[in-house]
């Protein structure tokens, strides 16, 4: 799907929202109706047709903006939401949705004001800032196939970034949590990753109780559980996945608590299905884990969306809402944490499709005593 | 200065501005101001003294942040600033400022809702939720001695890696963009860094004139500029610094370009000093540039503040406001691009003393001709 074609999908939601335009600022919501991937932009997207969309960026992007988005004229100005306000009251605009879930309130009311400086037509009519949230999120959702092809290969580097890391022999006592987390960032780039998805966490021993550990010097001793959970950047999609391995023969402790995480992560994915509430989705993992004992220690969400941000919708988890549909690319990751011993999460990234999930994550999920 | 430090220098801002509490929701304040690292937290800072001061944050990160924050009572709630809006109410605060310049209108408008619940007490008085922009952020532009210590050791990584790269040979044609750009990351975590502070820029021939350009598979060839923008992050703290190099001898346009870029960066960095306006430190750099005929090819300002992000306040540009005071960490780098041929940017990091600047970016900046 051509950015074209995305903002011609976002016209309709604007048309169904009353919106005669949206001023989109979120800079990945920009990068997607655009092609865009500058660090300061917005666009303005009318409802009633392309022209008038513009997209504003400042001086340091001039040749950048025109080599991503060609198709779309821009506006070289420093305050880019500000400039696309301004503009939207030239094009006679009246009702202007704004992001309000990413808009700040002190940038709110710098567009306040400068709404208020267009001036009023002989209806008296001005320009209106609407709040509209999450309209471009509502398509980014579900992945085209260039998308999933982009998740499926950052997928792949991260899998085979795994795996040399493991045939290497470099999951061994003596190195470091820093070493590994490292080792597995280069590796993914050398697998044609354009860099890690999100900061790399590798958590040996009692640190793999902390959910969301950063590595340390932390060395690595015969007996650990070493969890490893992350993700490759391609082409802008983010891949995330955590694999726990243990050093050496596995106490009958770990064997067990691996055989809790992974049949409720199976139950999760077994539960992907077009039409399935997500918070179900949830369910069906957390009750393998409650039923074993451990509903306390599982103190996440069970998975979430990924594509241009790695934590995107929809949400799987008990507070979740809606239903799954085709094309949406998710992570299935429950997690039990021993507070002082260890914990153990496995985690992959997949495609909800008509006939159930895809897995795009394709490394093995058995237990690893290396 | 310890986290605690902080919250005390914190309290005397928020009694000139006549707050009982501040709820800070801005992720990096909440680390300056509590020690906590973790990706979902606020913190509730009282303007009466410690009591009272409360951190939110959800059950991943219960063990990490008793570890990070061992000193400030924790609520373990997901939806944090909500929780400390209802905390605020339960200690009877009246005038709570949040960050404006980060809460979203959409989460204001769910404070908005919890503090509403409040029950009003007999004077018919409740909560009041104050806009309180920039508050953490005027303390943590004035680095303390292990900040810059934290900034010196992040410029050094940078600087060692530079070398390296140089000394085996790395810069030279045949090579891409991105491999210059990951042997870069690479180096810098050799020489200690948690990871790059930032996406590393790396812009070969043509792409060196586009000033913040992403390292792609173009391949470096003799006589080219190489741009690279880069730099370390250690213990929270971002260093940032630019080189140009030439492959080959430089033509008589670079060696120019070069002198002029090198000419008022150094004016840039003479311009530093306690009590000056950052306007015109941008300016006594831009003069430069404008004298030698490039104004209009100098398209961005000369520089920002570090620390725990790699930008932030003051800014050095043309519409800055403010002054200088000791403490401060900025880059300077100017730069010239010339579309379609190539540019120069020169940048260090940099902390005003009392007696000038002292540079933190120790590599030098004669033009490289490898």
């Amino acid at each position: 799907m051509t950015p074209a074609a995305r903002r011609d999908a976002l016209r309709e939601l604007l048309r169904a929202a009353e919106l005669d335009a949206l001023l989109v600022t979120d800079l990945v919501n920009v990068r997607y109706l655009s092609g865009f991937t500058g660090s300061n932009a917005a666009l303005l997207v009318p409802a009633d047709g392309e022209p008038g969309t513009r997209l504003a960026t400042d001086g340091r992007y001039t040749t950048q903006a025109a080599a991503e988005a060609p198709d779309v004229p821009r506006v070289i100005e420093r305050a880019c939401d500000r400039a696309l306000v301004a503009a939207a009251g030239v094009d006679g605009h009246r009702r202007l949705g704004f992001e309000s879930g990413h808009v700040t309130v002190d940038a709110h009311a710098a567009l306040l004001e400068v709404a208020s400086e267009i001036g009023t037509d002989p209806t008296g009519a001005g320009l209106e800032l609407c709040r509209a949230p999450g309209l471009v999120q509502r398509l980014r959702v579900v992945k085209d196939e260039a998308e999933i092809e982009a998740l499926r290969a950052a997928c792949a580097a991260a899998d085979a970034a795994l795996a040399d890391l493991i045939g290497a022999g470099g999951l061994r006592p003596g190195r470091t949590e820093r070493d590994i987390a490292a080792e597995l960032e280069q590796r993914m780039r050398q697998h044609g990753a354009d860099g890690p998805s999100f900061d790399t966490i590798v958590a040996a021993g009692a640190n793999s109780a902390i959910p969301h550990h950063q590595p340390t010097d932390a060395v690595l001793a015969a007996g650990d559980l070493v969890k490893m959970d992350f993700g490759a950047l391609r082409a802008g999609y983010h891949s995330d996945m955590t694999r726990t391995v243990v050093l050496g023969p596995p106490a009958d402790w770990q064997r067990e608590l691996y055989a809790l995480v992974a049949e409720a992560q199976a139950a999760g994915r077994a539960a992907l299905a077009v039409g399935v509430e997500v918070s179900s989705v949830d369910a069906a993992a957390r009750d393998v884990i409650t039923d074993g004992g451990r509903g306390a220690e599982f103190s996440h969400g069970l998975g979430h969306g990924v594509g241009l941000e790695i934590h995107e919708a929809p949400a799987l988890s008990a507070t979740g809402a809606g239903r799954l549909v085709s094309g949406m690319a998710v992570t299935v990751e429950p997690g039990v944490y021993l507070a002082g011993r260890g914990g153990v999460r496995i985690e992959d990234t997949l495609v909800v499709r008509p006939d159930g999930a895809e897995l795009l994550t394709l490394t093995g999920k058995e237990l690893l005593a290396l």
